[in-house]
């Protein structure tokens, strides 16, 4: 049975059988029931994260309303900003379902690191395809309606929009609730 | 002289008199007239920058209208989404002043780092940080008012209030040139 993370590195590198149960010994996963708070507001965050099943929110907590900024789901990873500048978190990550995810930490990073040379070469490449996707993120909340960007949501990752409640959807395009149900009505009639 | 390349690679690793004269002798310098276009919608980049002097901006235009995404300054890098993806731009990189850039390619990336191997290992780091700066942009973005991204970016850019027209200023805070126009008069009065 393959391994999602070796999948997700065979984009980037073709691992040898000896490379692969290295990542895959290596690997420590855990799972998380629905509500689980990964990372809180305040708190440093010590460990990365790639998710295997389920779906995890990140969202600020703004005088007490919910401003979500992204949606992760399967063979995603997540790098908190807060793991790569060492400070208290600003935003939560919330299991917004049953999930189990595979964990970081900078020492097992470094341990893999040192075990697969060719693979660090690649770190560089993984980091930079991540950095692509947020700009381009950004860029389409400028440039984009929220009736764009629903619409972009609904080709991009059509199963989200059944998996997570649509206020949050909303609250991810930056929108009220009533305007995304005027805008789902306006597109299926 | 201390080159800003070296300095900017200080951060992430202490470089020996011998990689910092790699990294300099490598270095391929460019100036450019304010106006040039780096980067073209619908062409691929084939170079990423580090800007040693000068401002450049990328926008989008969307039927006519400048969208500006973000402006970069002194000692930052830029790397294309298209340098990444390879697939042509959708946005534009402009010169707003008399720049000097230094150049990368791919293929020079290689070589230095064929030849710093130390350097090759924080090649994820650099990314990663820069990763985080763009998603803490994103999510100021969604979370904060267009007062309050001004009042910040005259915190942590107070320089770039200086070198912008005030209708491009306004265009990257997402607001009309009016909008920007009262923020300022209520913030100085």
């Amino acid at each position: 049975m393959s391994n999602p993370i070796v999948d997700f590195l065979s984009k980037y590198i073709d691992l040898t059988q000896e490379e692969t149960d290295i990542v895959t010994n290596q690997d420590m996963m855990r799972s998380y029931k629905k509500g689980t708070i990964l990372l809180s507001e305040g708190k440093i965050a010590k460990e990365c994260f790639f998710i295997l099943q389920g779906c995890v929110m990140s969202y600020y907590l703004v005088d007490g309303e919910f401003k979500v900024t992204e949606f992760f789901t399967e063979s995603q990873p997540i790098t908190p900003v807060s793991y790569t500048t060492k400070k208290p978190s600003e935003y939560f990550l919330e299991c917004m379902e049953d999930c189990i995810i595979s964990l970081g930490t900078p020492e097992r990073s470094a341990e893999l690191m040192s075990k697969l040379p060719r693979l660090a070469a690649m770190g560089a490449s993984i980091m930079e395809d991540q950095l692509a996707n947020q700009r381009m993120k950004y860029d389409e909340f400028i440039k984009l309606s929220p009736e764009d960007r629903y619409q972009n949501l609904q080709k991009t990752s059509p199963d989200l929009l059944n998996r997570v409640p649509q206020y949050l959807i909303a609250s991810y395009l930056g929108i009220k609730p009533e305007t995304l149900s005027r805008i789902r009505k306006r597109l299926y009639s």
